[in-house]
């Protein structure tokens, strides 16, 4: 009876926006969704982004029997390098979406290494003891899918990110009748997208941005400059289509964006007419009224092209009065000052700048609380199990299921880790699995860990200061003058008095000797530094005794 | 002609949230209007808290008349006892306003040093050559009050923090019929706020947070721990009421929050019944469902009640499954991150946490867009400035301007430092002054400066490595194998195999000799360690020759 167990391993997704992805487990074989990435917080100072932690899947690379991405954004696929390093396996999704891995698999030197296998939402694929029904959901991005995964223990249905757009952009709404086929055909247990359980009422249609669109394009004198995600391919779409009705030339800028767009009009996805699109260096050498610009930093990241520009360093052109800046999105949670202090910058240069809160330049991708619960009205699964939120936003997931009906004891609330089991239909808390944050920064991976972040908090907050002394080992007297260097500690003006006076502590620890000197400096360093100034910088003696 | 120039020199309170901070200049006099502290940015490492930069008043203080504080909050008292410092001059304010300016001083040493001036709502107060009218507005602290400033050269109404609460907490509303008698006197220039000015429509009153409350009362079978800041009197009287409609006692929990409680009930503010108030010790030994605690730490600041309570650090109690936290304020722009891990950890401990987007638990003290026009279609003035916001929040306070028919050129968008004349009526761009943030940590007040953040920042980002060599300076040779000391870099794991490889290069720049040996090392070791991490610590070489 071992077959019938379905194990659900949350390695991903469930705890913190970003960084998707799970692992199904039946009968010892095993099957991953998405492989997201996510962005440091604010005090993971010097982490580049964060991949699952999937030290679990490390020695199975033999049993897992495929990874199935819902779609192509940078939270479903930016760890997908690190993934099939350690789990070269095949990988299912949909042209586009698998299109946006190749872009990505090719930056990082891995093109062609991958065996990427096509699916069309509506197929059905098995895919090892996993009966796998692709079904179309929609998204901020085209092409995107929801999965009713069978084995013998059950049904199990994951929307991935979905809304319930009733007019999308490529015209194509989720797949009511495959819900409420599955539906009929009894589902056990539905994962569902959390991220606007918040949010009342029902997200508004991507089309709304059309108007508000035209409207920046009708007023616009100078340049256009466009920013959002480098995945967002329905944007991208909107904003080539405003760009032919008001008759203005779309350049895309920046590596991410004129790739994603080149992959996404190849594959028929983004449809924008050979002379609309011009390359950069032609856009910028066209009058101002003519033009409109699509770059990334719409969440005000320092290294982007909004971002340089609002610093003013940008290299192949600047922003400058006139220039209408929009941003097409809304701040993720914790960028919000970042994107704050980029708008005022801008405002500063003489820019117009438009964002949401001043017209409706973006929408969300995600179903709010009325889709949610049509979602669960829909499927009417036994079980409901959230994910793609913090706590917070499952935890509200978790109470709409109860609104519309599902019983508090079927519901499983689940952070990173917490496995859940399905035994013929019946779902239960399964055992606890390591699980958390895997930093990259530069070029390591995972090398990075808490205590290293707690030292650079310690870094950080008041600086350093060295001692370096040159000691007579016979008569324990110093051979020169203590040298002693600062950093982030106290200003150049400050320094001036204290470091002299620092020294003259130090000199007096070693005159009056001890049984140990280099522990006795730093005990006398930093009190009397603390005294005179309330901070706390690291202190450091070396000493070389001869 | 001379005497009818009045300079408004805008210190704090333009360019950002926070630090308010105004100087009026006529005939060589000057008064100040509000002394705010604000809080730094996520990048501000270090950082205790901000005040403006009032240097332009160090040399002058013979020359300022007074300091007018319009309301109690944090953001226009917390420097006073900084201001006070520089500026020993007579402090004018209603009693609460007084009240609580009294209890910071205390906290700083500073008890009764103060000249402090009680002014009522609707009185008139000659302060040097400026006639001040102090008019009453609703905010959420009673005993706020707005300015019409009066000198030859024009009239200028101040609006401080408000909001149009037509059934304000304390049953005081904004008073409309001064509003409307300045304006048939003649308005010269309107400083209003901006705090919401990208809010449409009008905020809601105080009120609505009373069914909001008790419905948190009848639900709650444990303890409710209410968050809100040390300021919001007006909450704090809801909070009060709401006990008492619900049969629990309520302790104020933390200095600053009983502190200034205990002011504002002396001064008759605050009413709470004595047999409902009750110390925390005595709370917490009542049955949980009958005791409703308030405390501060609604912003997610880790030294807080609620910050400790959410790390499990709190002394006195700790938080418990079955507790109800009530998060009564919005996350101040840059502490959304904060707020959002501290309502995590909360829900994990099996508290049940009620915040803004899940009930009416607060609502902004600010008015919106409705009402921001209905200030300027009341005042009417000739001129209008915007105060009180970053400049995104500024221009489009600007806009509404426009739109309520004040033309483009008699609207003024300044930042901090930028001087505003009044010439007979008439204003204009005066000179630029230098103007910015004062950074308080620990002990010291502005010996941070913006080269030392960067400093932090580096030292954050990728951490140090300190080589010490004892050198003998005539064969040039080491005297003992090189000392490396690293924080921040890397693991300890990784460190590993890393300081024998650094190790190893060091020793052999010092056996190839050279010009330079010192840099030489710096430059090997860096360009070796990125090559191997792909980071780039601050690296220091310290040498003993001997």
């Amino acid at each position: 009876m071992q077959n019938k167990k379905l194990r659900i391993i949350p390695l991903g997704g469930l705890g913190e926006v970003g960084k998707n992805m799970m692992a199904y487990e039946f009968n010892d074989q095993i099957l991953v969704v998405d492989v997201g990435l996510m962005f440091p917080d604010n005090d993971m100072l010097g982490v580049d982004y964060i991949i699952p932690d999937f030290e679990y899947l490390y020695d199975k690379s033999h049993k897992v029997s495929g990874i199935i991405i819902t779609h192509g954004h940078e939270d479903h696929i930016g760890a997908i390098q690190h993934v099939l390093t350690q789990l070269p396996v095949p990988v299912f999704g949909t042209p586009l979406t698998l299109g946006l891995v190749e872009v990505k698999l090719a930056r990082n030197g891995m093109a062609s290494k991958a065996d990427l296998r096509q699916v069309q939402a509506g197929e059905i694929v098995q895919i090892g003891p996993f009966k796998v029904e692709f079904f179309h959901v929609s998204h901020s991005i085209p092409d995107a899918v929801g999965l009713a995964i069978s084995t013998p223990a059950g049904m199990v249905v994951h929307t991935g990110d979905y809304k319930f757009d009733q007019t999308p952009v490529d015209n194509w709404p989720t797949d009511y009748a495959k819900l409420a086929e599955l539906s009929r055909r009894g589902v056990d247990l539905l994962l569902s997208d959390s991220t606007n359980s918040e949010r009342p009422g029902w997200t508004p249609s991507e089309r709304v941005i059309d108007p508000a669109l035209d409207d920046v394009f009708e007023n616009a004198k100078g340049r256009i400059i466009i920013a959002t995600f480098a995945s967002l391919i329905s944007r991208m779409q909107q904003v080539a289509d405003a760009a032919v009705r008001n008759k203005r030339k779309l350049a895309f800028v920046g590596t991410s964006m004129v790739d994603n767009a080149k992959m996404a009009r190849k594959l028929g996805y983004l449809k924008v007419p050979d002379d609309t699109l011009v390359a950069i260096d032609n856009a910028l050498n066209l009058p101002d009224g003519q033009v409109v610009l699509m770059c990334t930093g719409s969440q005000g990241e320092p290294s982007s092209i909004i971002g340089r520009l609002s610093a003013g360093t940008n290299r192949q052109f600047d922003l400058k009065p006139g220039d209408t800046v929009v941003l097409s999105s809304h701040p993720i949670p914790g960028n919000e000052e970042a994107v704050s202090k980029t708008i005022n910058r801008m405002l500063r240069i003489g820019a117009n700048v438009i964002y949401d809160s001043i017209a409706s330049v973006h929408v969300s991708g995600h179903a709010s609380q009325e889709e949610q619960k049509l979602m669960l009205n829909l499927v009417r699964p036994k079980y409901f199990m959230p994910i793609h939120g913090e706590l917070r936003q499952l935890m509200r997931h978790a109470e709409l299921a109860r609104q519309v009906g599902i019983p508090n004891e079927r519901v499983f609330v689940a952070e990173n880790g917490q496995v859940i089991e399905m035994i013929d239909g019946v779902v239960q808390l399964g055992e606890r699995i390591p699980g958390g944050y895997v930093f990259v920064e530069g070029g390591t991976v995972g090398e990075m860990d808490r205590a290293l972040l707690k030292e650079r908090e310690q870094l950080a907050r008041s600086g350093i200061m060295l001692v370096n002394l040159g000691i007579d080992k016979y008569s324990n007297r110093l051979l020169e003058e203590p040298e002693i260097i600062t950093r982030g500690f106290v200003s150049a003006e400050e320094a001036e008095t204290l470091i002299p006076a620092v020294r003259k502590r130090v000199v007096d620890v070693i005159h009056n000797g001890g049984f140990n000197v280099e522990k006795d400096i730093v005990d006398v360093v930093r009190s009397f530094v603390f005294n005179e100034t309330k901070r706390r910088p690291l202190v450091f003696v070396t000493m070389t005794k001869v």
